[in-house]
């Protein structure tokens, strides 16, 4: 790719290191960037930085948050009884977005996998136990992705828990809504088949 | 969608206005932006600002430019007797890129349009019709888009030029190299045959 102008080329450099973002979209964004007015840009640019620079891990559930602590756990409304163990930031919105959970959240930051050498010591689990013996926790979800690693570390986490009397559960994982049975793989089958539930 | 961080969901306000970026990339990429280095964000921000600040249009081609005249216009090995007339400044790169042109270019910065209202006043003519008086040039290569407006434009400008002496030629349109006859629509079909050459 040609670019010859140094400002721009830096710009374009800079937008394909983002996420999903190949040599054309980068292109393509960095002309609309220049063509846009000063407005906009300053808007930009300043939603960046303070994203940024605000932006920490709320100190109870290590989750996202603007302050010490974030908006779900400083909400009387929840029900802070019952915890949901997810592996990264981004599932609170997704879990969220589902409508379905008044409880509260605990990020691993991570999850168990030897073969990238990250251990129980390496996500935030130490923080979850001490969050176990202060609270009056009754039921603690694992909502760990259904990968291995995932897998595995609910179920090192279940081991851990149990002893302490708590009710550990596993979300569900089975056919989406929505979706054909005939085009489903075969391990979300094998899982639908084996969660089953009477009706 | 829930995005209960004042900042993140700035971020993905500001983002999710960018052209290809929807609600999910957005998100997406203001995740990833929150978790990115000082340095990588600083990077980012400055080549956007710098970029918005210190590009403007070349005085002489029209074209984005990071000084008076772009690096093409100054650029005693290229040809200024041949001007390539390219309708955005998006077009420079991709012309760039064919490696088969080594003239000058002119932006319109738009193409005539009565049903927008965009009149032979609201495009940089004059400003090429002013290069046209001063120097040498030999051929206008006429490179807007083979589109109702493209083409009037083009029909409009090498009106205009004929009568100064200077050769006038328009792209050619066809099928697209690697694309298949089968594959190829009507109308670039109908530009094939017709702008057909002997062998």
């Amino acid at each position: 790719m040609t670019i010859y102008i140094e400002p721009l080329a830096k710009l374009v450099n800079e937008l394909s290191k983002l996420p999903g973002i190949g040599a054309r979209s980068a292109q393509r964004l960095a002309y609309h960037i220049i063509e846009q007015s000063d407005t906009d840009i300053t808007a930009l640019v300043e939603a960046i930085a303070s994203a940024h620079d605000e932006i920490c891990f709320c100190q109870v559930c290590q989750g996202l948050s603007d302050g010490p602590t974030c908006s779900i756990c400083s909400d009387d409304s929840r029900d802070h009884g019952v915890i949901c163990v997810v592996a990264g930031t981004r599932d609170i919105p997704a879990m969220e977005r589902s409508g379905e959970f008044n409880g509260v959240y605990h990020v691993l930051h991570g999850v168990i996998s030897p073969s990238d050498n990250v251990g129980p010591d390496d996500i935030r689990l130490r923080e979850l136990l001490a969050r176990l013996a202060d609270d009056n926790v009754r039921e603690v979800i694992l909502a760990t992705n259904p990968d291995i690693t995932g897998e595995a570390t609910a179920m090192y986490i279940a081991r851990l828990i149990k002893p302490m009397g708590i009710k550990v559960t596993r979300i569900a994982h089975g056919i989406p809504v929505g979706a054909e049975l005939e085009y489903t793989d075969e391990v979300t089958l094998a899982r639908a088949m084996l969660g089953r539930r009477e009706l």
